[in-house]
């Protein structure tokens, strides 16, 4: 048994198939679902990782790497999580919170995720990766293929802002421009690696078991760094969603280690007025999303129209009595240039969306002034200048 | 005495003259030199930080800052040192570390200064502030300027690239597009602070105590990393030079507390072939540097015609037997491209300097091919883009 990683099978969220931790996997070869990792639950104490340094493998044991030597690492992790006063006061909440995520390595939350899909797909023997991507996703797994010496293939829509098939390039990786979303993305993505007899590895969100557990990060992250309390309330802005749907496994995980009781935080999804597949789905009461027709908006990481794990976020949402909006454009770019002004982030488009989420929700009094909320800015606003 | 900040006066590094640290302060009163600030060196474990949070505030007994409380941060420092094998590989080094700084806040290690200069300042009653930039320093003090609540006014070269001058308004700071270089935007911040009647403070590098206290915990990072030995040699790219000599000031600090010895790194100066004031004085063996007329190099980090603490810069070069070098742009690139595609980074220009200077100096025998070298990329390249 491996005492660095607890890592122990895996297991289909929708069909509870089981299947080899350790065997190069997308989804589940019964139902197609989504695979999660799991790990040995014995005893652990939370002060265990208190003396490592910072960044998402100081909980090595709840991850999926069996070695120090195996992980695949640009230093992602570790972020900030700003206390924000005078952002709050913008707003009318008196204890809000910024997870900053714009400082990982390639300028988002997305190098959590392809850190861990890149270094399980190495170990496991994969040769090479391609990915669909509304933005940044490219460019980490760009990143980390390059640091793991290997090729990749990005396929982004043709008008994403070009700061983002640049960046992919400089690392090396071969940007394949398409007419079309990341849906359409995913489809060629999917005919390269069957093309590619087995020399292409998949990574697309949720089509592999791992980069929700690199986004998982954030939820101990964010316990650790509340004294092992959660917020009362998460702002998420959501695309994919691998990070609302990793955080809350987080939060069960840990409950089941006993470093959390059960209380959660209210998860809310934020989208744009122009993809919404997410709240449309949730106000229905719907399982299941439709793809959304004809998605725009120009913080690039919400134009998905349909998730891949539509029925896992729809039951985080609602477990966890929260919620799903959506903001127009022009209230991202409020919230950008506030979170600017007030304190001194320069937040992607999908930041300011929740800080426009987060009014809104104040307005309809799902928030209330008192209540401890936390806004994911998920990226660095850099890359979407045109 | 404080406990949590050993700090106990000022001292000129010139005439030695001392000065009250909690005075609010730009450069010596009696001869202009510039002011380091000094602590009571009482023995301190290097271990007494170890159960403390990543980033540079860890080490607080040697930093300005008298409490916690009066710190303004967006969670500066505890920046990567990514071992670079393949990137060793492309140069024929075989222990070759990359000091990545283009995930601190603002996107580059100007963050750690300026955190540092703001926190000081405001605690000792400024009440707005002015600087110079070349581009980075800009964005930083925007930042922390708004993170404190204060206004700030940025200096800045017309032809910097655009996103600098833009990051700067969305913090709300006042930007001044400059016809000329950084010598001249400090003529006028010098100008408005002097006009201000004390309503804005000159946060120009070296004419402020604290942003050098900011940078020296690169040199506290780097120990900490390498397990309390230093490299061999240290290529940093040398605009005003505030990181060289923060570095070189941790390395005295840390062994007066016993906890490193007295071997040092062999410090070099890395500038653009368009402006090179330091290799040019460095290699005429002279105390002073001349101001570098008409400077042009696409890293704008490095277009500094006349580096403040001229002196000091090259006492540092000459003590610790490194050595000052240019490399022209094209190099610049060349080095971007090779730590892309080989380590998965999106350097600055002023990374793919130092690459481009490490080639040159193996050439040259200053480096060997087993020497410990570790490469600042100071930024990110993300900025840079037109």
């Amino acid at each position: 048994m491996n005492s660095y990683s607890r890592l122990s099978h895996l297991q289909c969220t929708r069909c509870n198939a089981v299947d080899d931790p350790f065997a190069l996997r997308n989804v589940c070869t019964r139902c197609q679902g989504p695979l999660y990792a799991r790990y040995r639950l014995e005893p652990l104490s939370r002060d265990s990782s208190a003396g490592r340094s910072r960044g998402m493998w100081r909980w090595h044991e709840m991850m999926p790497a069996r070695s120090a030597d195996e992980i695949v690492s640009l230093g992602e992790g570790g972020t900030p999580l700003l206390e924000a006063p005078r952002l709050g006061a913008t707003l009318g909440l008196s204890r809000l919170l910024v997870k900053e995520e714009g400082g990982n390595p390639t300028g988002s939350f997305k190098a959590r995720g392809l850190a861990a899909a890149v270094t399980c797909a190495k170990a496991r023997g994969a040769k090479g990766f391609a990915v669909p991507t509304a933005g940044n996703a490219g460019g980490a797994l760009a990143a980390y293929a390059a640091r793991a010496g290997m090729p990749a293939h990005v396929f982004m829509p043709r008008d994403t802002p070009p700061l983002f098939a640049l960046e992919c390039a400089t690392y090396g990786a071969r940007v394949i421009l398409v007419d079309g979303l990341i849906d359409r993305c995913g489809e060629l993505a999917r005919a390269l690696v069957a093309e590619s007899g087995g020399a292409l590895f998949d990574v697309s969100t949720l089509k592999e078991p791992y980069r929700v557990e690199g986004k998982k990060t954030m939820g101990y992250e964010l316990a650790e760094d509340l004294g092992w309390e959660l917020p009362d309330v998460i702002l998420y802005p959501t695309g994919g969603g691998t990070g609302l749907l990793g955080m809350w496994k987080a939060f069960d995980e840990m409950e089941a280690l006993g470093w959390i009781g059960s209380r959660r935080p209210r998860m809310v999804s934020v989208q744009a007025a122009g993809c919404a597949p997410v709240v449309r789905a949730f106000d229905a009461g719907l399982e299941h999303m439709e793809k959304w027709e004809g998605a725009t908006t120009y913080a690039s990481g919400l134009r998905v129209p349909k998730p891949y794990a539509d029925a896992e976020i729809l039951r985080v949402l609602s477990d966890s009595h929260g919620t799903a909006l959506f903001v127009p454009d022009e209230e991202m770019q409020e919230g950008v240039a506030a979170m600017g002004k007030a304190e001194g982030l320069f937040a992607a488009p999908e930041g300011g969306a929740v800080w426009a989420a987060a009014r809104r929700l104040l307005a309809t009094g799902f928030l209330s002034k008192d209540d401890r909320v936390v806004l994911f800015d998920t990226g660095t606003g850099f890359k979407y200048v045109r």
